[in-house]
């Protein structure tokens, strides 16, 4: 099923040396700076339940593209929020995935899950209606098996280190556990503080007291709401963190004084905030954390543009995260502006770009991140990480960027298995760039074969300090 | 002229899989679900008058590029508003094209035309100034014949389907004429509403009145507008209608309750609304079609994003559709919530998106149409029906769209000849990209024949029930 | 260090045809018709002062991608507005570039510098730390040879027009003095008015003041003020101008009264515009310069969308130009329309049109260019000009405007060694694209050398009449 030379150029001289770049950095280490895996997993090390909740159920990947051909996300064992029915067979999910498991053609899922099903579970047959029982019962053994477990997979996927991220308001209690387990899997934390930096997230009021009970001090005032987010991103570098993480509908930054930032502040602890005032709070916060990061360290990630929770009735039935999550148009030039006047020239801070606009690539971030020496670039992100996408990134932000502002790769994923096929891709598909650019004259083979091992390792422990 | 492995791509393996897959959809009849051609051509069955007149006069792409390079439109016989002077000389237009026929190199026109000239009239140089009169000549001779007939060269063509497009005040006599001839080409109509959905097209407040008359019911209420509607729909679909386009400004909806909708109709009906409540008018009547769609099946089709009669002094002298239609920047994800709130998620309806803004591919279409049910993605459109805008829409779209949320191809040609030529193009495009994924590991072999044929053939009767 | 078949395509049909097609125009002489030379050099035919001051200060490029790395700009002799101590030693800024010199992998940069160190020093490794001196020193010493002197070079580097660009306040005594030399050389100078045009110049009360001194004129009434441009502009054509040149941060264009205009410069002249108002009086400026290009025959440049000065703090120490220039979206179909309506359809106007927006090549620029005679495309620009950004173009502009709405390579540069470097990469990407087109059977063998020939030399001679 997997193509030995998959991705690689067609062409024989290209693609000779994208296979001899990729011999080099094929077994490299796996750096994991950002992503959605449940530290519960290596905490706790029990086997995954089946292969529907592996690989279908908490994948939206898997799940929207079922969804857009008229499959229902309850049938699929999508859970409801008011706990009504959904199916909870394994093996039902699994056959109606089999069933349309002819829509991923050409997408990236069906790579990841093909990668998956060979090179982790040892079955090398794309799935149909008519094999689904064989590959759901071959995974199912699988799972029975010590290999199979968490811990087991981390270590055969050979991943250096992995960060979670979670809120501030999470006590970490799996991290801690996963430390006193006396394990040595490298699984950290990063901190993301959504619900205590969105004045219109839910809850957001009590959380800022939980926030201040949590920190130990009094988070309603403004100074003690920032020295709860010290305390708080201390305790965070403790289980390991190096870095935080923003994920923003645009990258509005704003740098208020400290009198406009705290009526800001108390207008948003009475729940009086406009959307507009939300919006320039959240903007200020991202000041506010990196001038935080000049003195923790911590790598800052901007991951805006996702217009979040798209249909209503979606949202209404099943919630957060449910692949209703859809890119939009996103500035950078003007949104980063306040930022960058504030902290863009520091030599010492790390802020990592991401985007879900394509168009910002070669027009904004590339010039902006080929010359503040705060900014590096994070890699082709969401829906563009993908063969096309990735391709589509380094064609665009290498030329006024170079490889040396790019962060190497973020599997950013909630699918476990997943990881070492997602990391695989990314290599090849570098490998295939630089191939071709030493076939058309641009980089020298010796070039090419530092840059390669740089963008697959070097660069993400650098970046992230993992 | 004409190279067999014209669009494929340049290396041998692919090229080789490329020539295979396009021998098995090549002779595929043609499925035409979105075109302006001629009803009455079919009607009357009378011959072309002369190849000015087929080739040159009717299709802005052509004279829209002899324009930018200084030739007048009067010269070309484009016909003026005030009834004032343009050339009627066929051989005089013919020879002014020819002229500047080295202007279309590398472009999809010239690829067209020199498709029709070789396979349609059998002559096979690209025309110039030495040869023009020849072939002026050479395609005259021919339009005298039986052959070269509107109904023979329909069936030459092997089109088991063509949609036109008509007003819900058109009175679709020449599609009646079609059915009462006993001639069994199958020509369609498709349900297009401007001139009633929009309160600031000319004449607005007559064309309703003139709609309640047709329909036979008083169509300034808004309980008797719908009604009117659906009575009309009605007739489209006993004369072969399958779908209804829309072709606003931008992709706006709106899902207002039926006291706001009446109230904002009153207003468009006493000439009222201003430039916002005309928008918003349109953007309510695409849910209502939408409503409607659920009630008799048509697909609805969204063409949004051009900003139509770009120059005032073109437009002043000469009307619409004279090729001074310019795409704009298009916004879909927040335009499309309304009406995806109200009928996003039913499975049994289609509507299929189309864009002039190559942007919202990647960022907004595909991650829609990758997960509601009742979206589908148009094909590459107007200025992006090229081979380069074929391969982007392919290499933009599928790996979060998938093919088959995809409908297959459209000509949206009013160029009849042109519509072999396109419809060829379309598939050598889709079967060089097949293909290249096969080489790069990216699709099995078997899949590729299989998604070839699904793409050039069976979405199309699909999403549009031909 | 120079792969003769570099740029190419890898495919070995299309790569022997692009070498081919370069063979034919690789030595054509180079039309430099928009760039930012210094007219001094060749009126005092003076020797570069070292490596350094040739290659790392002046370069924008260069010495942003060491910035972006933590470099500091006074370390690279970038000299501070206030005076403050900077770099002198140019072995010490040398040292540092070298250092630094992997940074420029796979950029135009790179590409640019090989070129000149092998081709016009006769140096053929690329820089390190290790061979810096070596290189500095063999550099040093060629800079101290007669060919190596401005004038020297310019006819080494086969140039037959070069065109710099000065402000109507500017006595243009370079210019005279190389007329006056007696010289052959052919260096022109163009009109670009932003001192004079933008209310929010620097100095714009006292810029006016002057430029109806040296014009003679009473410049601070409407008709005076317009009549100053048009003294200006017939300087400028004495020494050699054949185009104006305008930088505005949108494409905005008005088309006001006389009485408006008044009124607002008016208000101009008293330092009350406010932001939106200045933005109206550039936008009208660019018509009313459109409307004297019909006087006087200058070809009119667009060049919008740079968002300048993007840091406060490196504006405030170091001023203009120093790479904190970022592009931002930019609108052309709504911009252009005011001016468009007045004087787009005009044959014998000629507006070249730019962008750092590459989202507009396909949308709204090649409809654009491809329909109204008064405009073209300017070549791909700034962060764009390298060899993706110019295959970008090709592939996104050719379909709907064609070779022939296109006007030549720019290279807009102010390091004159990459002058023939920058002229080469445009000449290596446009033959593989022609060959590519071949190879495809979208274009004949003999239209490929012709329009290769085309697109080096004769449209750049025909849109700037140079």
């Amino acid at each position: 099923m997997l193509n030995p030379d998959r991705l690689f150029p067609v062409e024989d001289k290209a693609r000779d040396l994208a296979r001899a770049l990729y011999e080099t950095v094929r077994s490299l280490p796996i750096i994991s700076p950002h992503g959605h895996t449940d530290p519960r997993w290596f905490a706790e090390n029990k086997k995954f339940p089946n292969p529907a909740q592996l690989f279908i159920t908490p994948d939206h990947y898997v799940f929207r593209m079922l969804c857009s051909q008229g499959v229902k996300m309850e049938d699929l064992g999508v859970p409801r929020i008011d706990g009504g029915w959904t199916e909870t067979d394994g093996r039902k999910i699994w056959r109606l995935f089999a069933k349309h498991a002819y829509l991923f053609r050409a997408t990236p899922s069906r790579m990841w899950l093909s990668h998956a099903f060979e090179d982790v579970f040892g079955w090398s047959d794309w799935i149909n209606e008519d094999n689904a029982d064989q590959v759901y019962d071959h995974i199912a053994e699988c799972l029975e098996k010590p290999e199979f477990l968490p811990r087991a997979l981390f270590e055969r996927f050979n991943i250096e280190a992995l960060a979670t991220t979670e809120s501030p308001l999470d006590d970490l209690k799996w991290h801690r556990a996963i430390r006193e387990s006396g394990w040595d899997g490298k699984v950290v934390t990063a901190y993301r503080p959504d619900p205590v930096v969105d004045p219109h997230y839910k809850g957001f009021v009590d959380n800022i007291e939980k926030f201040g009970e949590i920190a130990g001090v009094n988070a309603t005032s403004w100074k003690g709401y920032l020295e709860a987010h010290r305390i708080r991103r201390a305790y965070f570098k403790e289980m390991g963190a190096t870095s935080s993480d923003h994920g923003h509908l645009t990258a509005r930054t704003e740098n208020f004084s400290e009198a406009e930032a705290e009526a800001l502040f108390q207008k948003a602890l009475k729940g009086e905030c406009s959307a507009e005032e939300a919006d320039a709070f959240r903007g200020h916060m991202l000041t506010e954390m990196a001038r935080m990061s000049l003195e923790d360290g911590f790598t800052l990630q901007i991951h805006p543009g996702s217009n979040r929770n798209h249909s209503n009735p979606v949202f209404e039935m099943f919630g957060l995260d449910k692949g209703f999550d859809i890119p939009t148009q996103t500035d950078y030039v003007h949104a980063l502006k306040p930022l960058l006047d504030a902290v863009g020239m520091e030599r010492d801070l790390r802020i990592v770009l991401f985007t879900l606009d394509e168009t910002s690539y070669a027009r904004e971030l590339a010039p902006l991140a080929g010359v503040y020496p705060a900014l590096r670039l994070g890699p082709a992100w969401w829906f563009h990480d993908s063969p096309e996408g990735m391709r589509r990134f380094r064609e665009m932000t290498t030329e006024t960027a170079g490889f040396y502002n790019t962060v190497g790769f973020n599997d950013d994923t909630r699918a476990f298995c997943s990881i070492p096929a997602r990391h695989d891709v990314a290599r090849r598909v570098d490998c295939a760039f630089l191939a071709t650019l030493v076939v058309q004259g641009r980089l020298s083979d010796d070039e090419a074969f530092e840059v390669a091992s740089d963008l697959t390792y070097r660069l993400a422990k650098q970046a992230y300090q993992l």
